[in-house]
C-alpha cells in the first residue's frame, strides 16, 4: 500500500505534527510504503539541524523515503548538503506528488 | 461516489469552514457518501460541546460518518465520551485515510 | 495526466505560493492538464485586482483552468464579474474536486 504524504507547513509545530503523523501511519499500517514529500517551508523539517532530525532518521530507518523539493530549497537558500542524511531532492514537489499518485499512491496532506 | 474529507485545522474558524464544506458537498452531490476524518486539532470540531455540534449532528442525520483519531484525542486529553453523538473513533486518522482511498474514495483536505 | 490543485488558503502569502506551485508543476510536467479549484479565501487569488492576476492570466494562457467556488464568492460578497479574465465559477469547490478525481485526476492541496 503506497502512500504519499505532502507537507508544506509554515509553522514549526505543524511540521513536528506532520513528522509525528508518519510514525502513527507506520504503527497503524505496517504494510504502508511511505514517501514523504516536502515543499515550501515543509523542507525545513528535513534539514540536518532541524529539531526533528533524529525522528526523521529513525523513520528513514523504518523505510520511509524523504524527498525535498529543489525549487523550495533554492528559494530559501538551503544547500542540498544541509539536508538530513538519507533525504533526497526532487526537481519539484508538486511534480513528484503527481507522479506518485499516477503510480497508485494514496495522498494525504499532513498535518 | 465515496469521499473522504480530512480535517486537521488548528483554528476554530477553519474547523467551522470545514464543517460547512460537508454541507456544501452534500448539496452539490446528493450521491456522495461522505466520511469526515478528523485528526490533530480537527478532533475539536467533533466534541459534544463544540460550537458546531448541532451542525455535526444534522450532517450525521444526512448520512455523513464522522471519525476522530484516537491518537489525537489521547494527546489532547479528550475522552471518547466527550465526542458528539454518533462520532466514532479510529486508531489513527492517517491510517483511516489510506484505507478509505485504497477502497476507492476521493480525498479532499478541508477546509 | 490530469491534476486537480485545491487552494483554500487564508493568507495572501500562501495564495501566492499556491499560484507559484502551478508554474512549477507545468515546468516539471509539460504533459500535465491542470485544473486549479479555489474555495474559501482561495477565491481571493482569482479576482481581477488580485496581486497575482498577471500570473493567473499567464498560466491560463498555458492551458490551466481556473475555477472559483460560487458558494465562497457569494459568502464574501464577490461578484462573478470581479474575477480575472478566463476564471470560471463552479457551484461548489468541493463538489468539483470530487468530480475531477472521479474522472481520474490526481489531487494536491496547495500550497
Amino acid at each position: 500500500m503506497d502512500v504519499a504524504l505532502h507537507c508544506s507547513a509554515e509553522s514549526p509545530a505543524e511540521r513536528a505534527h506532520a513528522i509525528a503523523n508518519v510514525g502513527n501511519l507506520l504503527d497503524a499500517r505496517a504494510d504502508a510504503s511511505v514517501v514523504f514529500v516536502a515543499n515550501g517551508d515543509g523542507v525545513l523539517a528535513l534539514t540536518a539541524d532541524a529539531e526533528q532530525a533524529d525522528r526523521v532518521g529513525a523513520l528513514a530507518d523504518r523505510g520511509v523515503a524523504f524527498r525535498a523539493c529543489a525549487n523550495s530549497l533554492r528559494s530559501r537558500g538551503i544547500d542540498e548538503t544541509s539536508l538530513a542524511e538519507g533525504v533526497e531532492t526532487v526537481p519539484a514537489g508538486v511534480g513528484e506528488l503527481v507522479g506518485l499518485q499516477a503510480a497508485g499512491s494514496s495522498y494525504i496532506k499532513v498535518p
